[in-house]
């Protein structure tokens, strides 16, 4: 039998985690940092609490799981009449997204919390999706939200969090900001608010599929004719880049009439003039992008969405506000704001363009590795192995009694800088002959000096 | 719909995780220490990676995932035949234990691994098994493992590794240890060498059941009659806890005529002999146990078991080793040892010794709080709070104009150590009233001490 792993699932390397650990510290930090309060909830949440929350296309992704429960005695002829066919019930599933639980978790422990309430979580979640680049069944979110409180510097404190967390990993961004009411107000004005969802997805493929296909889309959807100019006038150089600033004066005019558009751009202004203050580092651009709407429609104001400048993989982090989410559980009216980020994809980025040895690695490991030279010498080794292990030196000693070539070459793979040899005279001598990895130098040391000597290298 | 979660499963709050990570941090800081390289591995294998490996009871814990391919459509007639059914096959299912994706793992990635590889891997399974006291549907292992070296030292290592962590978690236990070589010698000298297993399973419930009871299950699995007084004299004071040293006499008196019998005893003769060297702490204690079986018959050497000292909740780390993990992946003779750690029951022993309070906290989390008086002030403080941050002061602005008792009360609950003041005077002035959260004190700050006063408090 040749083992194998599900599609769409990995195995990550010691070499592969130290990098990913890399990237979960930097996110850690800067959640910690911004006083978030870290919760873990199950891999396994009860069905009827996912079933439904995602839309019909959501539900058929989720990974259920079977109930343990054996029903088949109850039905002896089943396995006759279906063969393969599995006779139980289910009743729990694999979480799909952190938001929900996350909604779960507040409900459930309201009376605990002290509002508002800024939460971190960072754990995988499971999606029986189509693998692909960038796209996997099995994927972490790191999750940052805060909820309880309908500011806008909750907004401007998460972009600032995203600037942090990039310009740590010194991967360059943009962060496109828009915001869910300036959506209503111009599928208001454009006569389609009762297809805002529609009209959302349609607007959001800009990117994907080019403007004249996304004129055509929209027409389809219901887009009145004497309406076409309008639309065209807005979204034809959606993608021009130009400040918040201009675009303003172009919207305010077309969403007069729009209350609720209106109050989307107002929200959006409190942002970017807050954006003065953020001091944003050089690593991340924060700009408007009227056509974002990112699918979830449960956004009910600002929508984040930050993308890598430099490779085409999708979003790497994003986010929004959202007004009730907690509703469905039984709470209502409780406003949050977060922010996803998605370690996966920005791992995928940072490898191509080779970020990673930039970065500097503090991972705690061996410093010196001792060879074994047989039953004598390793008793003799076990002993300064543990002396310099006392002192603070990570210490290994080579376990068998191998070819000096293989030992070395165990070293060398493993990247220990430093190798120790003690054989029958440097017992009696009390030295050690030391061999430095990275030059290749040998020199005999007395073994008090070990500590020392490795600490200042 | 009132929320909940599935039975055997537990939501973390901020307070849980960081006394859960403090456990965490503690035992991967020992396992860099010693050099063993962490790996992660999917939640879900395949099935056929997992059934088989646990026993025919393990096997009904195991659990199943659903396939999200819907078979229903070929089989139209089978909701009426079958109400509730589920009509679709099943091909993965979620980790029981980190060892057999280990095993897996290695076989999968032989030709990039350097042999002997010390992993570590941290990371939750799942068990259908009943929820009880210390017994849950979801928890995490912490295991790190040797493979590839049949070296007695690595043994050695991994007992200085258990000493290391509960030292650092100031948790008193003891370190209990056989060899399944010195159990085969024991079975074979009964006469009972062919039921091996089933003497393991029942010498095992010495401390469950207690002697009397052990003797009358031992005769019904076939202990012949004139061995019962062989029997009682190895067991009946099984612990009484004197050393190795003493039970050797008798053991190696007893094993006389068994070859592996006798192997055993000079590989714990080993390991009790590099105790000296090992320097454990005064936090645990290494007792030989001659009855500890630990039911998982993959062990073929040592036997390891850590049990706290003044709780009764079952062991909080176990191990041993094992002489062909990978066989059943096509990947045979190489031997491995490993040790696993149970942090949910090392939590519950800690919360009940109230062993948390004496460990230092060191977790970044807010040190400042602003409070919100209004419009100006905020956009003001939000300046002031980005500042403090540059400087590497967690600071937090308190998002909503909420009554000052409000944020006072926030304040109080997240353990915030100060909050600032700035009114429209402050605002003019430069100024910041603090507050000290500990010892209720107020007093005026130049905005540029404060960061200076934080750190130094």
């Amino acid at each position: 039998m040749k083992p194998s792993i599900p599609k769409g699932t990995r195995d990550f390397s010691p070499a592969e985690m130290q990098r990913r650990n890399k990237i979960f510290d930097a996110i850690r930090k800067v959640f910690l940092f911004h006083g978030f309060q870290q919760i873990e909830t199950p891999a396994m949440e009860n069905l009827e609490t996912l079933m439904g929350k995602y839309g019909e296309e959501g539900d058929k992704l989720i990974y259920k799981i079977r109930s343990n429960k054996d029903l088949r005695k109850k039905h002896p002829k089943l396995n006759d009449d279906y063969p393969y066919f599995i006779p139980e019930k289910s009743d729990k599933a694999l979480r799909y997204d952190l938001t929900v639980p996350f909604a779960r978790f507040v409900v459930m422990h309201q009376n605990e919390i002290a509002f508002p309430f800024r939460r971190f979580q960072i754990q995988p979640v499971w999606r029986a999706d189509n693998p692909q680049r960038g796209r996997y069944r099995e994927f972490y979110q790191c999750d940052a939200d805060i909820i309880g409180s309908d500011s806008l510097l909750n907004e401007v404190e998460l972009i600032q969090m995203i600037d942090e967390v990039f310009s740590e990993l010194k991967l360059e961004v943009t962060i496109n900001l828009n915001n869910r009411k300036v959506l209503y107000g111009i599928a208001e004005k454009l006569g389609m608010k009762e297809r805002l969802i529609d009209f959302s997805i349609v607007i959001d493929k800009l990117e994907k599929i080019g403007f004249d296909k996304v004129v055509e889309e929209v027409k389809k959807e219901g887009l009145p004719v004497e309406m076409e100019a309008a639309f065209r006038n807005l979204f034809q150089d959606w993608n021009r880049r130009d400040s918040f600033d201009e675009r303003k004066i172009q919207l305010r005019e077309f969403l007069k009439d729009s209350e609720i558009g209106l109050t989307g751009l107002e929200e959006l202004q409190f942002i970017f003039a807050a954006k003065e203050l953020l001091m944003l580092s050089y690593m991340s651009t924060l700009e408007f992008d009227a056509s974002l709407a990112r699918g979830l429609n449960y956004y009910t104001g600002a929508i984040i969405e930050v993308k890598a400048n430099s490779v085409q993989i999708g979003s790497v982090c994003g986010g929004g506000r959202y007004d009730d989410l907690t509703g469905i559980f039984g709470l209502p009216d409780v406003s949050g704001v977060g922010i996803s980020f998605g370690v996966d994809r920005i791992y995928d980025v940072m490898e191509e363009l080779k970020l990673f040895d930039a970065l500097q690695t503090e991972q705690l490991s061996t410093q010196i590795l001792f060879v074994n030279f047989g039953e004598k010498e390793e008793i003799h080794c076990l002993k300064l192995v543990t002396e310099l292990r006392n002192k603070g030196i990570a210490a290994e000693l080579y376990p068998d009694r191998d070819k000096i070539k293989k030992q070395m070459s165990y070293a060398d793979s493993r990247k220990i800088p430093f190798v120790a040899f003690i054989g029958e005279e440097e017992m009696k001598s009390g030295k050690v002959k030391l061999k430095d990895m990275k030059t290749g130098e040998e020199y005999m040391k007395n073994f008090e000096q070990v500590a020392e000597h490795i600490r200042k290298k």
